[in-house]
């Protein structure tokens, strides 16, 4: 009976009252509904929840009592969670910020916020690692590499970092391990402060030294020189300053020293190309090009190198390779590096990247052209000048000759820079606060006429001048950027840049890129590890809203209320989540909160007088973020044995934490395991490691099936993070953004990182390990969002849901393949591996062969040949319906037949329906003559009747990865290629 | 040089300066770009745009001065209009709303706003004549028909009608067509006051008398029994009543009479459908199933009917086909009625509906289902219940014993009504004001547990009582909806509503539906007549701000200022463009406009005594809606004759007018001719008319051509109407909504439409001609923005650059095709109309083919068969740039070669690609053996090589018309029909 199919959990239906509201988030977020979850439950055997549950989570490490539900964190109805947002964002002042620092103000085109940023066709997907069904963001992500590549005059570019301050300290290590002997890395006193601050921390796990001071002195004293791997410059610096750093390039290539240049994008526009002067790495945001500030984040920072580094880039590289029917295709190059990071031997742990942000930058260079550039470059130099000519009017001093669109002002005339400020606060202004001398203003593209007059009356008001109107105002004559050092090469001249003008085109663009990939928005997605869940609409609607979007990541704290009031509330909620003391929302992705996470367990051994200890235990089946971060934070890696089962090998790691006792730093262990096992054994391990003085560093990747069953704190844990674009329904974004917040237990508290623009959190505090202080703040909103909506209850659900949704598909898959782990009692956690190498050794069909056949039925693969090659690691969260499970399900036990067939001779080995995967539209409407296959097209394209219905085209053949890495091709086809 | 490649028109180029803003609309608006301008005009041998405007307007009409420019309608940037719409935003203030009256706060689910309502696949796409590339939104319109059928109990409902009161007007109009001698229509006094309004204007056209009263005690009276041709009752009535109406409509029924019933969804699920206790047609509105008050609109009107009324229905029809494949498919059924509205003998001129908020509605019950609905309406009305015993507990007397959500109080306890609603005023509340003793209270969806006691606490402060608090308040165990009335009968148990209630689910489904359907997000949709163009971001972005959003339509005045900015800003605009004196924007669609002005025109004959004036010519070639108009308007059709090349027969005109020069009331002329023709008599033609006594209305549908270069009034017309869904962008919504607001001369303006909660506009108004004082107020946002970010120069260059494209395509497709129209010069107007006779004749190939082929060519097939039955009529707009025009005219060609491979024999003259188009992906895969076809599946997939890389598939191959209208089938398959 219809009336009946009521949503929610019979077993754990929320309270109802005639006043509770009606447009509650858990049955929006969750699945199956009771009769769905009954089923699954009966299927397997269990009559209730909670004793599936109790087979399934190890009862030495269930939580007991109701640490998360409703009165910890009470629910929110989708209504009531808009009206508190609204309720906060009117307590973030909007100021008008001309503080700079690397941060601007940016004009999203409408057409970009609504159709990119604002729509689950780009914001859902995951990362493009299948590139047969990625085709779409994957050519945007070459347009951002084409976009950098032209703008700096590099050879190559990669899909974007995290942010300006970790890709300047990417350029670092870079520079570090080109020459391996030279510990000295100089860092021109130019720099924006937040960078240095990030250079620090990184600089440490390194053993580099940091000098700070005038590069281009610096470098001519020879004995430094000597000891120099690298020299960083900020191009235009903080203070607006366009120095030449042509000779200072010289010198250090003079003894093999790399320069890595952190620069502006739209000054390029304007000035001379860090590639035109000697640069060998660039770096720098593209937040300017039309991605809102948010407080600080998501944007997409940029690295770019001469030919010669390429090889060993951090990040992520698309490149043009082929299709198997020689169609050009794009892929991520290199893709080794990617999801099997090279572990111990890494320099660099960036997985998650800003791959969305990456594409609204690129969509907005693809949009304004060149010309529209050029345009607003000059718009925004020209009125930096006239700010410039009216202020040196009302008698202030210019610190910077040269600039373009950044002045310090010497303004001892106005009595202090604290007179200014006020000034400019009554007028609703921010100034950069430099000391009580100096102030700063960095004009940007929101800057409007009006409001240049009002910035520049503020200036006159404080000196008691006469304020000017617009038409007292005039094109400056000047030029303050030095004529040798103006742009004069083109850019941009790929037409992709030149071609999707108009709005309609810009629309279809972006449209005709979204049609070709997969995301949530059309099936499930089953990335074991990966957590793709649902990512709702009403946690993504505030984020775009102006109170939110357009404040500066140092804005004065007390405009910005409403962002900390929630800060502070997602914190709480996580400490509560894990069972742990303080959070640190700085991290900009899981693996930047595992570097952050072993930077405080370092000095928490500091601390100690333990500063010696540097070793890291980290278990074989580990995801390669975690040996990387470790060496990251200077510890040395000791690999700990695993059973083929998954359990980590007890024995070997009470030998190894004995033999290391004494310099022992730290355990790092995922839980449940990367094999998706609650491994009963975890507080044992624990106390290993903390008998024999380390810290546990606990990943929490698989945090979604914990929630209130478990939690890292009890499993043993002293640190941990989060992938808030995991658990906690960040969408992905296609490859980023995400956060990273790590909780810590109470003893490490006192050095969760500290930030240049944040109050000290105490003496003991880290510094910085992301450019803005509370890193891709805006973002937050969707994770504080989520948790507020679902509320204690809701959470424990999802995580109890996403457990029988993974147990129900080990149920069907199993008989149909070798489901590689179970625990005691049957069950696996909320991911399940299974494992193909029967299928390899009987007829050479790799996981591969299965994962592009899965495409034909329109799934996305689950994460292959991780953490086992032979294997598929199948996470179905609890946002995905039964009915969507049983789809999945079906698709994989039809492979299975036609893999039997294939075993079994019927099907040739070499030329089947696995080998040929995928099969576009392109391939099925191939003439008769070309047909060459022992099967129908309706086979290749409809194996199963409801793919009549609902499928998911790939767009082309399966790609050739060899010819891709060989051939590495990383930018936009030229006018002449296009010709071809 | 892609430096130089700046967008907008040389020529045309707007005067720039540094303070001037980068972020212009008109660059983003229009298609082609200068150096595409220029291209053109060569091609065409001018030398400059003015040379070609002079060759293609007739000069005797061309506006000599600059009527239209940037100093008459001065441009806003992007963010100007932006910050503009964000100040007038807030000058409307928003309270909370009791009025009901057939209004009421929606909750919008997020998913559905985010991705129908703000998603231009759902906003962009033309009304489903194209069956095989719409079966998206079909499929969720016959979702609104079922909807409605199920929750009425009526046998087939329609796909929306354009309000409630003009739904009920059409349901007055069919029971008076179906009892023609019978001239008395009964209104029962509890139908709303807008609705009577409504009625009284349009009875009047038929010379209906309406009778309003107790429709019960009326119909007891058998002498007026006897005239009675039909009742109106409204169920629950305005008051809030919930009456029995079973007698009723035994008593109607047994002299033929029919039962219309306006009712309300939401109540349907609590209370006994009219199905059920005998209505013969049922209407409403369904806007409370998440469509925003928007300030009265738009929204879907439904209109649902018994099985013998069907082929009478009003409006569009969606059914249940099969296409060629014989796989189920989705059309228009009765499709004739539509496109070839059966002009003089229509009783409707229903065109433009109001698809996209049928759709919403639609997808609102997709997202709930029946037992999300049940608790929905549970909720508003047990909180009535409570908000009613709380009341009568502080001694206010209760006027409606029974009630669903609408409860009218007796309010002299409080003093007087004045005195409630100044309470309620300082409380933020709008309650409905009724007289002086009386005030009513609706209670919805969006009413919170604070809200009611909020509202309870208005009337106990107004009797100086205890307020109450929530806690105080208790569910309440009475129940009043009579127990005879209340529904047991079940709703919505078809699979569609039963499955999609998890959010990840119905983004899925939103988003399926939306990949099958074409809109302007793939390629241009050269509709001719229907002005298909860009609909800007910027201008859509306003709309569902909660500051235009949540307003009900009779709110008082004061709190909508800046709604009625917006309004007389649009509105003087407007007559600047049309050269006019007042405007009305009430008009929910052109057909609408047309009507309006019609009644405007007898009303000034009335009011100088001529009220005999009777005569309407009408062009052959006009619109259905104009003879379909005149009829409603209760004038006489008298056909004016048209020459072969589109131009009106003068002579004929003059013989006319000349024969009925004492009962001429109107002329109607569509200007450019709907043959796309400037015809240089027009002025001619509308001396002729004024010289016998008549008015002249100009349909405005092509008036994309004229702006800034001539106008109606210049013309010689005295009243026109605009489609604000044409010509000022607002989106076609895949079939509606629209807006056809009307421009007339001075001595029309004392005429223009009142409303019952509108100040009276002059005491020779005619009454309202829809159900809300502004129609679809919000959207005029949309045009609103687009004229002022056009301003004056931009509106006039989208006139020129809708001309110079029309005409490109005209002399590329020449030599291919046979251009049925060009004037002396070689130039058409800003549609061209090809005619393909020849292919028929030659080899029976039809406009149908030639049509279908285009799909798979990725393109919207232009407007077919009209106003020429073998002809195409292809208009591209402004927003297409050279490169879409010459895709769409090699197109063309292409086409014709393969037409040519059939006239020459090549190729079978029955199984060819044009009579086997068009070929969806599943034929492309079917077997060897059944793709038995002359040509390979690459010619029928890929005839162009773009299509390789940009293609559109129709999900569907050709729709079997004749089937589907011979098998009505118009809702969703059941659980079994499914099963089979
Ligand atoms: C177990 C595990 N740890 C760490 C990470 C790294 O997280 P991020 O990609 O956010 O840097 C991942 C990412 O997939 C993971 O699966
Ligand atoms: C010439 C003409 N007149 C009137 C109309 C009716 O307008 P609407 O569909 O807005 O009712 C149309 C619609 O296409 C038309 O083309
Ligand atoms: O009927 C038309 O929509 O043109």
């Amino acid at each position: 009976n219809s009336k009946s199919l009521r949503r929610g959990l019979a077993s754990l239906k929320q309270p109802t009252s005639l006043f509770a509201p009606l447009d509650t988030f858990q049955e929006r977020h969750i699945g199956p509904d009771d009769a769905e979850a009954s089923k699954m439950l009966s299927q397997l055997g269990y009559e209730s929840m909670d004793a599936f549950v109790a087979d399934t989570v190890p009862s030495k490490i269930r939580l007991s009592t109701n640490v998360v539900d409703n009165s910890s964190i009470p629910a929110y109805s989708e209504s009531q969670l808009y009206d508190r947002a609204k309720e906060l964002g009117g307590q973030n002042k909007s100021f008008k910020s001309y503080i700079g620092m690397g941060y601007h103000n940016a004009v999203v085109p409408p057409v970009i916020l609504r159709n990119v940023m604002e729509n689950p066709a780009w914001y859902t997907p995951y990362t493009p690692y299948q590139p047969e069904i990625a085709q779409g963001r994957l050519e945007s992500l070459v347009n951002f590499q084409t976009m950098v590549m032209s703008l700096t005059s590099m050879d190559i570019a990669n899909a974007s970092m995290l942010d300006e301050a970790t890709a300047a300290a990417e350029g670092m290590v870079m520079a570090f391990v080109t020459s391996p002997k030279k510990r000295t890395f100089i860092v021109d006193q130019g720099v924006t402060p937040q960078t240095i601050a990030v250079l620090r921390t990184r600089a440490k796990g390194f053993g580099i030294n940091v000098t700070i001071g005038g590069a281009v002195a610096l470098l001519e004293d020879k004995s430094i020189l000597a000891d120099v791997c690298g020299v960083l410059v900020q191009y235009p610096d903080v203070d607006g300053n366009i120095k030449d750093f042509g000779k200072l390039a010289e010198t250090a290539h003079s003894t093999g020293a790399l320069v890595v240049c952190a620069t502006d994008l739209l000054a390029l526009t304007k000035i001379k190309p860090p590639g035109e002067w000697g640069a060998d790495i660039v770096v720098g945001n593209s937040a300017r090009f039309g991605v809102p500030a948010g407080y600080g984040g998501p944007h997409a920072a940029f690295f770019a190198v001469t030919d010669k580094l390429k090889r060993k880039m951090p990040g992520r590289l698309i490149g043009r390779s082929r299709d198997t029917q020689g169609k050009p295709a794009y892929r991520l190059s290199l893709q080794t590096r990617e999801q099997h990071i090279r572990r111990e031997k890494a320099t660099s742990n960036i997985c998650t990247s800003q791959a969305l942000l990456a594409n609204m930058a690129a969509m907005y260079a693809v949009y304004h052209g060149p010309a529209g550039l050029e345009r607003i470059a000059t718009k925004v130099h020209k009125f930096t000048e006239v700010f410039k000519s009216a202020v040196a009017g009302f008698g202030y001093k210019l610190k910077n000759e040269t600039f373009f669109d950044t002045v310090t002002l010497e303004v001892s005339v106005a009595g202090s820079a604290d007179a200014v400020h006020a000034k400019a606060e009554a007028a609703g202004i921010n100034l950069r606060r430099i000391d009580d001398k100096h102030v700063g203003i960095s004009l940007d593209e929101s800057v409007s006429p009006t409001d240049l007059v009002t910035l520049i009356n503020v200036f006159a008001s404080a000196v008691s001048k006469q304020t000017v109107a617009l038409n007292e105002l005039h094109e400056p004559e000047v030029n303050s950027i030095p004529a040798e050092l103006q742009r004069s090469s083109e850019y941009l001249p790929h037409p992709v840049f030149n071609k999707h003008h108009s709005e309609t085109e810009m629309l279809r663009y972006i449209n005709h890129l979204a049609g070709k990939d997969l995301s949530l928005i059309h099936s499930m997605i089953p990335l074991g590890s990966c957590t793709m869940k649902l990512n709702s609409t009403s946690s993504m609607i505030p984020l775009t809203w102006p109170e939110f979007s357009s404040v500066h990541p140092f804005a004065p704290y007390d405009q910005v209320k409403g962002y900390h009031r929630i800060i502070k509330e997602l914190e709480d909620d996580l400490c509560k989540i894990t069972g742990f003391h303080a959070a640190s929302l700085q991290p900009n992705s899981g693996a930047a909160g595992e570097y952050a996470g072993l930077c405080v367990i370092r000095a928490y051994h500091e601390s100690r007088g333990e500063g010696h200890r540097d070793i890291c235990l980290i278990p074989l089946s580990a995801h390669g973020t975690n040996p990387a971060s470790a060496v990251m934070a200077g510890l040395k890696v000791v690999p700990v044995k695993v059973h083929p089962d998954g359990n980590l090998d007890l024995g070997d790691l009470q030998a190894k934490a004995e033999k290391h006792k004494d310099n022992l730093a730290a355990f790092m262990i995922t839980y449940p395991s990367t094999f998706g096992v609650f491994e009963a054994g975890v507080q044992d391990a624990c106390k290993i490691i903390h008998d024999n003085g380390g810290q546990v560093y606990l990943d929490g990747a698989n945090l979604n099936a914990q929630i209130g069953l478990t939690n890292p704190a009890t499993c043993g844990g002293d640190v941990c993070h989060m992938n808030l674009h995991k658990t906690f329904a960040i969408p992905h974004g296609g490859g980023g953004p995400g956060v990273g917040p790590i909780c810590v237990a109470e003893h490490l508290a006192p050095f969760l990182p500290s930030h240049p623009a944040m109050p000290v959190r105490g003496e003991q505090s880290i510094e910085a390990v992301s450019a803005a202080p509370f890193g891709s703040a805006s973002i937050n909103l969707i994770s504080w969002a989520y948790v507020k909506m679902l509320g204690g209850k809701g959470l424990v659900d999802s995580s109890k849901i996403a457990l029988l949704n993974a147990n129900y598909m080990a149920s069907r898959l199993q008989g149909h393949y070798n489901l590689r782990y179970k625990n005691e009692n049957g069950r696996v956690a909320h991911e399940l591996l299974i494992d193909l190498a029967e299928f390899d050794k009987a007829a050479g069909l790799k996981v591969t062969d299965f994962a592009k056949r899965l495409q034909d039925y329109g799934f996305h693969p689950p994460t292959c040949s991780w953490p086992i090659q032979t294997c598929m690691l199948i996470e179905p969260t609890e946002s995905e319906t039964l009915e969507e499970l049983d789809r999945f399900c079906d698709a994989m036990i039809s492979i299975r037949q036609e893999a039997e067939d294939i075993m079994s001779g019927k099907q040739p080995k070499d030329n089947n329906l696995l080998k040929n995967a995928p099969h576009p539209i392109s391939v099925i409407a191939s003439s008769e003559a070309e047909w060459n296959r022992p099967y129908s097209r309706e086979q290749a394209a409809y194996p199963l009747p409801w793919l009549r219905e609902r499928k998911f085209w790939p767009t082309v053949s399966r790609i050739d990865d060899a010819y891709g890495d060989l051939n590495l091709v990383c930018d936009c086809p030229s006018v002449e290629e296009l010709a071809h």
